[in-house]
C-alpha cells in the first residue's frame, strides 16, 4: 500500500489542502470531528475542482476527487500516513488537543505540519510525544491557488523534519519559505502588517482615502510584486543593483520610518470610518459576489503561472 | 491651433511622459537642456513605441511618434501649452530653476506638474510666480506601463489646479491618487518603505533569506495586491468585511507593530550581506537582461489591463 497524506480538520483550509495533495497524485484521507462538515465535504470539493477545471488548472475533477477519502475517525485518517496536515480551529487549546491525538496514531517516521497562521507551534506541541516531528506549515488561502507556504520550526523541531516538509511541499508544487525560528506573524503577516500599519495611519491622518491608497498598491506597487519580491524589485531599480539602491534611497526610507515611530491603534472610530468608505464602494450584500470575482482573478493568475512553468 | 502638452526634462521619466500624452492623441513638445539627450530622443522613443506595438499596446508607432516634437528651447516647448510636466533632475535647486523658467513662459491658464518622487513641491515653488498652478504629479516608471500617479498639492496649490490635473491624468488613462497635503515619500514610497523596513529587518535578524522574503511577496501577497489594494483585500478576508477583519486581527497586527518599534538602519554591513545574496541569484552582468524581463512582464500586465478595460 502506498503511504497517504492525512488532513485533520476539513474547514476552508483543510479542504483546500486536500486538493493540493490530490491534484499532485497523492492519496488523501481527511478527518473532521464535525459530521456536518464531513457530510458537506464532497460537494465543497467538487465545486472547487470544477472551478479549477473551468480555468484549465486540472484536467479531470473525478480523478482528483477519487484520491480523496473522507474518514469518520482521526485514527483512520492518520494511521500509516506519511504526512499529516493539521488544520483544526485556530485556538491554542484545540491545536494542542489535536496534536496529542495525532501523535497517538502517528507512524514513527511521519511528520505533522500545522496550518496555524498566528499561533507559534511551541505554544501547542511542547509536551507532545515525538514533538521533533511537528512544525508549522502555514498556507495562504486557498493553497491550491496561492502557492506560498511558510515552514516554521519550533525550538524542538528536528532539521530533518523541516527538510522533509520542504521536499514534500515542493513536490506538490508549493512555493516554500523556510523560517530559521519562530517569530510572531511569521514572514507573510509581518510584511502585510507593516504595509497595513502605514496604510491605516495615512487614512487616519487624512492624507488619502482608502480607495486612493488601494489604487497606489494595485496600479503601482502590486503589479511588480506579483512577479518579483521587494528585494528583487529594488535590485533592478538602480544601475548598480541593490547596494546602489540602498545607498541612494536608504536615507529617505530611514527618514520615513523615523516619522512613524508608533503604530496608531485601530480604534472603533477609525474602523468605522474605514468601514463606511469601503461600504460606499461595495455594499455588504455584494461582498460574496466580489469574493467570487477575486477567486476568479486568482485562478487566472494561477493558470498563467502554470503556463509559464510548463513553457 | 490645438493646445499642446509640454515636457521639460527628457530623461527616462520625461520621455516616458511624452509617450503617455502622445498615445492619448495629444500633441507633445519636449525640451531638454542637454543636446545629447535631445538628439538621442527619437531613437529612445521609437524603441519604446516598437515594444508597445509588439505587446499590442498601441497600433501605430509612427502616428504616436508624429505627435511628439523635440524643441531646442524651453520657450518653444512651454509657450501656449495647456499643461507642463516638469521632469528635470531630482535636485531641489534644479527643480526651482526649472519652475521659474517655466513660469516665465506659462500661459495664464496653464498648470505645471512636477515628476519629483521625493522633494515636496513647497521646497521649490514657494517664490515662483503663479505658484497656485504648480503641484507634484508623481509617476512610477515607466508611466506608460504603470498607471498610478500621485497628485500632491503644496500649501498654495489651488484646488482648481488639482482638479484640472486630475481630469487631464484620467483623460490620458492614468490611475490618479490625490493626496490632501504634502507628506514625505507621498503614499507610494511610504507604503513601499514600510514593507521594505520589515523585509530588511527580518533578513538582518536571520529569520529568512532575501529570496524567501521575496517568495512570500511574489507567491503570496503580491498576486492579490496586483488587482486589489490592501483595504479591499482585508475587506474580502472576513465574513463581515473590513470592520470584522479589523476587530479579529487588529490585536495581532498591533502586537507585531509593537515588536518593531525602531527601524534598524541599513548599515554597510547589512547592505553587503543583502548584495551578496542577490548576486548569488543574479550576477551583476545579468542585471540589464533581467530588467528587460521585468519590462516585458509589466507590458504583458498592461496589455491584460487594457483588454479588461475594453471588455
Amino acid at each position: 500500500m502506498t503511504r497517504h497524506i492525512a488532513i485533520v480538520g476539513a474547514g476552508l483550509v483543510g479542504s483546500g489542502w486536500a486538493i493540493v495533495f490530490a491534484r499532485a497524485g497523492m492519496l488523501v484521507r481527511v478527518f473532521d470531528q464535525s459530521a456536518p462538515i464531513r457530510n458537506a465535504l464532497p460537494e465543497v470539493l467538487s465545486g472547487q475542482l470544477e472551478d479549477l477545471k473551468a480555468h484549465g488548472l486540472i484536467e479531470d475533477p473525478a480523478t482528483v476527487m477519487g484520491r480523496i477519502q473522507i474518514c469518520d475517525s482521526l485514527a483512520r485518517a492518520v494511521d500509516g500516513a506519511l504526512y499529516v496536515q493539521e488544520s483544526v480551529l485556530e485556538r491554542q487549546k484545540v491545536k494542542a488537543e489535536a496534536s496529542h491525538a495525532i501523535a497517538n496514531h502517528l507512524a514513527p517516521d511521519a511528520i505533522v505540519g500545522s496550518s496555524t497562521s498566528g499561533i507559534p507551534g511551541s505554544a501547542f506541541t511542547e509536551d507532545v510525544p515525538g514533538r521533533e516531528r511537528f512544525l508549522v506549515v502555514h498556507p495562504v488561502n486557498p493553497p491550491y491557488l496561492v502557492p506560498v507556504v511558510e515552514l516554521v520550526p519550533a525550538p524542538w523541531t528536528a532539521p530533518e523534519t523541516v527538510a522533509a516538509a520542504k521536499a514534500l511541499m515542493e513536490e506538490v508544487g508549493q512555493s516554500v519559505v523556510t523560517l530559521s525560528r519562530e517569530v510572531e506573524g511569521f514572514v507573510l503577516n509581518r510584511l502585510q502588517g507593516a504595509l497595513l500599519r502605514e496604510a491605516w495611519a495615512l487614512f487616519d491622518e487624512g492624507f488619502a482615502t482608502a480607495e486612493d491608497i488601494d489604487k497606489t498598491v494595485r496600479d503601482g506597487l502590486g503589479p511588480r510584486w506579483s512577479f518579483m519580491g521587494p528585494f528583487e524589485t529594488i535590485d533592478l531599480n538602480a544601475p548598480g543593483g541593490v547596494a546602489d539602491y540602498a545607498r541612494r534611497l536608504g536615507p529617505l526610507y530611514q527618514s520615513i520610518a523615523a516619522s512613524r515611530p508608533e503604530a496608531p491603534p485601530w480604534t472603533e472610530d477609525l474602523i468605522s470610518r474605514v468601514e463606511r468608505e469601503r461600504r460606499s464602494h461595495l455594499g455588504a450584500g455584494d461582498l460574496a459576489e466580489r469574493r467570487g470575482w477575486r477567486d476568479r482573478r486568482l485562478m487566472e493568475m494561477a493558470a498563467d503561472r502554470q503556463r509559464r512553468t510548463e513553457r
